[in-house]
């Protein structure tokens, strides 16, 4: 496995790779998955995952200060490269893309990717820009790769949806394809932040899966309404008591229409449940798309 | 020559005709002329210039809507598809996309490519959301035709700055190649508006051309500033009688930063003088580049 820093080198070396796959192939693919770093077993699952479709796999690790709020968590995002390449490279990446902030923003940026309406809601009302920072260095990156799929986890499902959105839109030839949310064995959604919690919160954080995992019961009890089904949820977590809820959304997926009522719920399209809550600083977020 | 209407086609074509050449060389090179139709001797010179450049030469047909504001001339823009399929082939295209709206925008597109402060100005500030709609139909003909060179004319100063600006941020791999203004014998710049002249309108339509003409020479004038040079051009526009200014205006180039005192003309960048004028309902414009 090689550790590439900059954008010429990086195309060069795939450039070769795909060129030799070709000699005994007619097509090469690219499999590619961007992250934050501070890898967990969640990013390793998607990896392998490319490891097995794809000829050549290509990981970046890159904390893109565009998708971070001013208050945010950018400067004290986990960050530990040394790490994050031993796990690449036993997950079996063939490149991993570490770029500087500067190579990637050399100049200061006047142009972003905007995505409409869905980034209206959800993480983007509590986010504001946050979306536009991803799929805005998002396309960078697919410009950069030129992958030919790129797999992403759902327990950022609303994040799957803005990138499946634009690379239709602008046509981008990228298969995205959406990864199951990897969870701790007591049902805790995999993520990097889950290290700013203390034991208490630890415990607590539990809700999250628990009340998603209580959806599925509640939406079968005789006349459930879409009001009962959220405020159960909202009672769930808050049963918690240092859980401070962001917010608790059902949604259809991928499209993150409002559901008003249990017909849209047992209608054709898939339904997100999405949740967003606050434990001390820390915000988790977790969800589950149910199909009827 | 042959002209494709779907994007799937278009990309198999382009694929074969792609490694078709790189059976007897390492690399095939795409030259891309994006254009809204009704070709005149402008676009051909660049059809040509790709010609040479480039093993690949695709074209473009497409009167985009969403670069069309509501009071604008989409719908009476000019067309002339099979004239622009006789010309593309005799200046050495070989492949002339001609997508319908529908295959360009098969669902309500939510994304934009949107590139900041480069667009307030100008044709800009004169037509809002114009190079909303130009830099996302760009960015998607990029992603479906996938060029290593693409081809513009400099009429459309503004709009080269802003394609080069957001393939420039968002890494596309692809070259914009800059080609100088193609003007009628007597000065005009050619564009498929001035089919809208009567005959009265296209002879007073030279003012412009004809004021770009003496800029250099008013440069030179002892004593010269920014206020009196640009007094100057207005009143040689203004003497058409049927001329109304759009904007007269003076930047640098690319970067379209205003330029307010003799010294900055005199600096390192390149100076842009840009006119947008209406005679009756037709809006030209026209510009000049000056390299101190």
């Amino acid at each position: 496995m090689e550790s590439i820093a900059t954008i010429n080198e990086l195309r060069a070396k795939l450039r070769a790779a795909r060129r030799e796959i070709e000699k005994t192939k007619l097509e090469s693919t690219v499999g590619f998955m961007p992250t934050l770093g501070y890898m967990h077993e969640g990013h390793m699952s998607l990896i392998r995952q490319a490891r097995r479709e794809c000829d050549i796999v290509v990981v970046s690790i890159f904390v893109n200060p565009l998708q971070f709020g001013q208050n945010e968590d950018f400067d004290k995002y986990p960050r530990n490269t040394e790490r994050d390449l031993q796990l690449a490279a036993e997950a079996g990446a063939d490149f991993v893309f570490v770029p500087s902030v500067k190579e990637m923003y050399p100049t200061p940026i006047k142009t972003s990717v905007v995505v409409k309406q869905i980034t209206d809601v959800l993480c983007g009302a509590s986010r504001p820009g946050h979306f536009e920072g991803v799929a805005t260095v998002v396309s960078k990156l697919f410009q950069i790769v030129q992958p030919d799929r790129a797999y992403f986890g759902m327990k950022d499902a609303q994040q799957v949806a803005v990138i499946e959105q634009f690379t239709t839109d602008l046509n981008m030839p990228v298969h995205i394809v959406r990864c199951e949310t990897l969870r701790e064995p007591d049902g805790l959604a995999m993520s990097s932040r889950n290290v700013y919690l203390n034991e208490e919160e630890r415990k607590q954080a539990l809700v999250l899966s628990e009340s998603l995992g209580k959806v599925a019961g509640w939406v079968a009890e005789q006349g459930m309404t879409m009001e009962r089904l959220e405020r159960n949820i909202r009672v769930t977590i808050e049963a918690a008591s240092l859980a401070r809820i962001d917010y608790v959304e059902i949604r259809t997926y991928p499209g993150l229409d409002a559901v008003t009522s249990m017909d849209q719920w047992n209608g054709s399209e898939p339904i997100l449940v999405a949740l967003a809550v606050k434990f001390g600083s820390t915000r988790l977020i977790d969800n589950r798309i149910f199909f009827s």
